[in-house]
């Protein structure tokens, strides 16, 4: 895989992969930035969710789970000293369907943590989930 | 810190975080996405820019170094099998500026690699980089 990123002065760059999507990305502020995009690190955690969500999506989808909602909270815990890493990062995945099995929900996000989700796999951050089906919460367990 | 995704039909989300813009992500037509917005993966690898070139822009700003513009390629090897991570990225620096001193532009990158980048000391993979200034290609180096 191939990206690329151009400065656009200040804190703010264009990054771009091969989907062609051109993404703004720019600092806060308060250390020069001009808030005119995203974060950087709010970039790699948009990067976990999409991967771990699509993952759930098309599982479920192959189960046939009549999913009519997906949401999914990630909470990031970072190191006080620089390099400031990613050290804890929790999902929740919050989950609407009438009729949803709860098993199936559960393996389905097992199977994105544990076989497919290739953005959990590239981080060194301890990860765990928990989740909820039409408003009722179900586990908290490791990843 | 905080992101929330929510799912917006087929394979396509909306990513949002404490800056408060609005990432679309979304799949390959291949998987069966719409191509709408980047991919995950490539998400993370423009996080991974971001962050090393927010440092970059930032040192050499405070060193009076007359930087005029600032490229990076980021090269990403992935594992063949699932769950298919990062295993290598390369980072390929490209400055331009009338002056430039290559030993400022080394311990700027040594200091985002080694020190700030809060996103490389996230990811597990390898990381190398190289750079170049005015066209002039000097150094590959291990980060």
């Amino acid at each position: 895989m191939r990206t690329h990123l151009q400065w656009k002065g200040q804190m703010a760059f264009e990054a771009v992969g091969e989907s062609g999507h051109v993404v703004r990305i720019d600092a806060a502020e308060s250390v020069g930035g001009t808030n005119s995009g995203p974060r950087p690190m709010e970039l790699v955690l948009h990067g976990l969710g999409g991967c771990t969500s699509i993952d759930i999506v098309s599982i479920l989808n192959k189960m046939r789970e009549p999913m009519e909602t997906l949401h999914v909270d990630i909470e990031a815990e970072r190191a006080e000293d620089h390099p400031k890493r990613f050290t804890k990062i929790h999902l929740h995945y919050r989950l609407t369907g009438d009729g949803l099995d709860e098993k199936k929900v559960h393996r389905a996000i097992e199977l994105s943590m544990h076989k497919y989700c290739s953005a959990s796999a590239s981080l060194n951050a301890e990860l765990t989930y928990s989740f909820e089906i039409n408003g009722e919460k179900i586990l908290n367990q490791n990843a």
